[in-house]
């Protein structure tokens, strides 16, 4: 006898291939079954429908407002939850895919459970006011995230904050970073989800009530009751997600419903939608061949969606916005990729989707990763490359690297660029060390050169006016011991006190119940770290010093290697500073028994590290910025593109699985003359840059012209998008000292 | 130097003996060193002053109003913390001491955090309705402990508590039983105290973050914002305690800021002042050599503290009410008691305080209980006797047990009886498991003798009509193991969840940072069960089924030893059952590590806990009250009054230092003729019973005909004031029921 929901799925799930995944909560399952390859071009996709084209000058048009004037509206009573909002429209009778963060386009919610200070003074800065109610309870009665990170810091790592060797933690905000399987609720439905959840919670404990099983258990509670709130929510806009969708048009629907209470519980730095495409394709294919959907209706399906995304923002300080500029909050899209057995997932839904491009414009969101693979059909990979080359939104990462060190090609991309198994997998964010202000530590004693604070452990003053490698390196080892241990401790804290006051409800409740759990710390300056390094051990250098004695300057009486020209001397630096630092944190106690991972990744927050950085020994005045994630530093890679990818394709994926970021810029000419030969070159490299186990590269191509044009003549350029360290950012969007940095990177004119 | 903190406490502590409390937190020490023993009679009490009596009449008439009306004024919306009330007064002018709950008398606070369904019911079924946003908050947004208890109990213990095996879990209010070291703000002030938990802070942990130690750093900060907040409160009564009371009126005023800081943020089942009967006397004594104070004057002030003990109310649920008649909140007030040293500590503050009852009538509140010791003067022996038989308000309890037990003169009892150091000690309190449902389950194969539900484990039917006493002992070892095992697992899930959602920080401000943990078990039905067991054991019993085969009735075909006649054969029952309950309990997991202890105690809930449990082998039908505490069974102890103390001095007070309560009613000519006699009569049998281990007793002088009239003619009698299992309550507060159950009781009227 079947019962009622199994009934429902029944029909919804006519026309797919049997499996394991009607017995077991399984996307990956489903996908493998009954996902079809397409090995074509481009020429099949469609143009926008009138409706997405009216949708999307609306939208442009309030987000070209929103930059003019900045916030457009904004929750100041209201804490945002599942269900706080009546149903939004951008404009409901051309809507296809429907649900907004709040009641209003573009309109900002109130999540003060991070942390009631940033949510006042995001309101503050933006000229809202917070209710005074709601900010006396978050002050007085109920604790939040934020209150209770600093509750349990310790003097060593608020003095590290506060002198900014670590920097960007996620203590104040949701921490983000956790790719949901959004297309369980599609493919099973609500009240299918509630039950699986429901056998897990009575499966969880052996009887004995451990902190850990009450723990375990009360989370397993509160997503269950985030289950019943998204059928809520979709009941408002009108649709029962208790039972699977149906069709094509469902499908999107209904995982869009289990994001927007994602974004609508949380603030995370990073909400990733994962990795949907393929999936998607499923459902279109099926409507496709049912003859219930055309392909312009597909595409239109694809671009709805894809704005929606588009949609998204949060309520942050100006302090958030100088790490992390242009409002990003990383619905990271992971594209294509193989599966275990070799066979590529391209889908015409990947195409789809990178179509959404030509149909709305360039637009940093959704942060479009295309999972790289030797085995990925050429067509496929020529078009990505167009349009890397017509618009520099792409980012391209290595599936095959990540599929062996995560054992799944279940993987999507959290935030930037770090994988994360989508169905287990969860990552405890942890921004970054300073890897280069921990070179100067070394140098002075263990104080901090720009405030003269002794914020490491004290050491001895260096015996000459020039370094000496060995004694240099002995001091260096000590401070690095010092920094993983205040950075994990803070981590230890912050992740903590996110469980215990702003816990990732609706999120994990689409996730696996046993979690596999990454403990993500993130190195900035390492190139600058390396080239200091290496200078010391090769340049002979000397160190200016002021009146305290604090280094304000070096100079290097011999040349030196440097990182980023196929050097081993110098590349080999990289490699140890991150598997040292690796080796350091990895002693200590991580929260929950998670797996250690690092990055070399610093999205747009180069600048700042920069500014509060002293003077390096490679030759880096005080406050020039560092170069963006795993790159090597501004002008030191002079010996050609290939060069430089191979340096950084030296450091190792194990060590760094968080991701190691190279943002690449390349002039079109350098490419080739004829549009066919840039793309082939753009193929060329990227593979090659792949087999050759680089991890992540952010693809560029423009004339250093242009973004000075930009700078200009902003006008001209209201979407001009370019890809920073590990997402996409409108030009225009950028301060200028952002914009001048950029325009001061490396732009590789040779191969 | 002094810095200014040293300055202030120097010139406050003037007069007072040096010792070790002057560097470390040590109010042990400073009484130790500085009390002053009083070897004579009451003759030197004065009685009340008029404001006292104006204000006494006051509240008299707001408290038979509240009787007549109900509650008398109640918060809808403002969540009560510690600073968030204006002041009030019950006549500002006449009060020397000052602070209540709220912002006027009796009117009754908002607590939802320890669950809101209880706050809500509590204000609906007295007439009052709760602020839809605050209730909204607290359903939708923020969790309470109520919750989050649901949220990880599991189906056994949800069963076990449905059919009320286990009851009075405190899984929906505060769970109370903290008593605090509220004389630390006096001698120190509080700036002293937020130093020395800065200092507790900054040593918490060796730099490693693990969940432990960020917990305990939380915990820390939490309480030193609770001391800023008590400076605040108590600002706004005009008194600044961030420095040390300089006098009686301000040591008295300080440590009552204290409490009222405790009662204003927890709802606790009870919230104990505690032990401060010696540390007031020091005060009073240097404000009487000073000159600075009469007699008359040190009398008002501990008559108008004790009336601000008698004005604490909650707002309760019928449900609560039903188990804890009478609105008590257990401000226990330990009086007298021994050092280590053998020294009594009985002072003339002692008296006082027992003086109270005479300047302002009997009342339930404070709890008073005296720490009896074989080497207490006669003199106040002979007193406190003469106040027990004149009003019924006093327990005692055995000093010499409770000292060699718990390793410190330094403790105060929490709640009814339970004994806790009150500078380290902390109880996680966890209501009564019922051990004659026990019994029943047995011989019902796991089921519910009433609902008829498998609640306990699926054992075989008992194998004939007559019960096999070795095949029942089989069954009710395993329904002992699963009852234990369900017990500790709901406590378990309890304090982690009050912990996280309900944590005491203004109380645990005022004790010692390490904390020594007690898990305190409770027993109910102790009686029932153990004279059931010897009736199977002994009386050749038969059992009458009905037609699901469930126990409705027994006959046993021969008498059978009962407990309370000391006869070993059933006084060893009694204690084997709660040997082997410890036992059993003992092999769990535990919250904390917190050392185990159990009671037998069941404050007024006994006619509860019989009104749910079947007709049980030892004669006694469905639905009759239990005996109290560790009372033998109503009419089973037929050998007089020393024999009913002898059997219950057996049970050995390792096992359940959470307190063995029995409640004793003597005819007043059963103790004497002339009043002399009966007083020394009194202090021969309590001296018997403490020198043969009694733990506790509670003290009621009447005669049965005394209830009845009071009974039929409760306006002759409003304060008249008995002593239920381990609290007063005023007779005409309790129900018919509760009425008829004392009036059963065993009333001895032989020795």
């Amino acid at each position: 006898m079947m019962n009622k929901v199994e009934e429902k799925q029944s029909s919804a799930w006519t026309g797919f291939k049997k499996g394991q995944w009607q017995t077991e909560i399984d996307i990956r399952d489903f996908i493998e079954h009954n996902f079809t390859q397409y090995n074509g071009d481009e020429s099949f996709l469609e143009g926008p429908t009138e409706a997405t084209t009216k949708l999307n000058d609306q939208l442009t048009e309030l987000k070209m407002k929103q930059r003019k004037v900045g916030v457009l509206d904004a929750d100041t009573k209201v804490v945002s939850t599942i269900t706080s909002h009546a149903p939004g429209y951008l404009d409901k009778d051309l809507e296809k895919i429907v649900g907004l963060q709040t009641d209003k386009p573009l309109k900002r919610s109130l999540m003060p459970q991070g942390g009631i200070n940033m949510a006042r003074e995001a309101l503050e800065t933006n000229g809202y006011h917070i209710d005074p109610e709601v900010e006396e309870f978050y002050t007085k009665i109920q604790k939040t995230h934020n209150q209770g990170v600093f509750d349990a810091y310790n003097a060593d790592i608020r003095h590290a904050r506060h002198n900014k060797i670590l920097t960007g933690l996620p203590d104040a905000y949701g921490r983000g970073r956790i790719v949901a399987d959004f297309p369980r609720i599609a493919l099973y439905g609500i009240d299918r989800l509630i039950e699986a959840k429901t056998q897990d919670l009575n499966l969880t404990g052996d009887g004995e009530m451990t902190s850990d099983v009450i723990e375990q258990r009360e989370h397993i509670s509160d997503q269950i009751r985030a289950l019943r709130d998204m059928k809520t929510m979709a009941a408002s806009y009108g649709y029962d997600i208790s039972k699977p969708a149906t069709n094509a048009q469902e499908a999107i629907q209904w995982l869009y419903f289990g994001y927007l209470a994602a974004i609508k519980t949380q603030n995370g730095a990073a909400m990733s939608i994962g990795r949907i495409d393929t999936f998607i394709d499923i459902y279109i294919n099926r409507d496709l061949e049912r003859g219930v959907l055309t392909e312009k209706e597909a595409q239109e399906l694809v671009d709805q969606f894809t704005m929606k995304l588009r949609m998204v923002f949060f309520m942050r300080t100006p302090e958030y916005n100088s790490l992390f500029t242009g409002d990003p909050i990383w619905a990271t899209l992971s594209l294509a990729g193989t599966g275990l057995d070799g066979r590529h997932h391209v889908t015409k839904t990947a195409y789809r989707f990178l179509n959404t491009l030509h149909d709305m414009g360039a637009a940093p969101e959704p942060n479009i990763t295309l999972l790289w693979s030797d085995n990925l059909p050429m067509a496929f990979k020529q078009y990505a490359s167009s349009v890397s080359i017509e618009s520099s939104t792409i980012q391209y990462e290595n599936d095959d690297l990540m599929k062996r060190e995560w054992g799944t090609d279940y993987y999507g991309i959290a935030c930037c660029v770090s994988a994360q198994p989508v169905d287990s997998g969860v990552q405890f964010f942890g921004a970054r060390a300073n890897l280069a202000k921990t070179v100067l530590y070394a140098l002075n004693e263990g104080r901090d050169e720009i405030t003269g604070q002794q914020v490491g452990p004290e050491l001895k003053k260096m015996s000459s006016e020039y370094i000496d490698y060995d004694e240099f390196m002995g001091k260096l080892d000590r401070m690095m011991d010092w920094l993983a241990d205040v950075y994990v401790n803070a981590l230890n804290v912050i992740h903590y006190m996110h469980d215990k006051y702003y816990y990732e409800s609706a999120q994990l409740a689409l996730k696996n119940t046993k979690l596999d759990y990454t403990f993500a710390t993130g190195l900035s300056g390492l190139s600058v770290a390396a080239d200091s390094i290496s200078a010391i051990k090769y340049g002979h250098v000397k160190a200016i010093r002021n009146e305290d004695g604090l280094t304000v300057g070096f100079k290097a009486d011999k040349d030196f290697p440097r990182y980023g020209n196929n050097d081993d001397r110098a590349d080999e630096i990289v490699v140890w500073l991150v598997k040292t630092m690796y080796q350091k944190m990895n002693t200590h106690h991580l929260y929950k028994d998670a797996k250690l991972s690092t990055s070399a990744l610093t999205i747009t927050s180069n600048v700042v590290y920069g500014k509060n950085t002293g003077a390096t020994p490679n030759g880096r005045e005080l406050g020039e910025p560092f170069a963006p994630g795993a790159n090597p530093a501004y002008g030191a890679d002079i010996s050609g593109a290939l060069a430089s990818l191979v340096s950084v394709s030296k450091i190792p994926y194990k060590y760094a699985t968080d991701g190691i970021s190279n943002t690449f810029a390349v002039t079109p000419t350098t490419l080739g003359k004829a549009e066919d030969e840039q793309e082939d070159t753009l193929v060329n490299m990227i593979d090659g840059y792949m087999k050759n186990n680089g991890h992540h590269i952010n693809v560029n191509v423009f004339k250093r012209e242009t973004l000075l044009d930009a700078q200009k003549h902003p006008e001209k350029y209201p979407t001009l998008t370019i890809r920073v360290s590990g997402y996409c950012v409108y030009f225009a969007d950028l301060t200028k000292e952002q914009q001048d940095d950029v325009i001061s990177r490396t732009f590789h004119t040779s191969m």
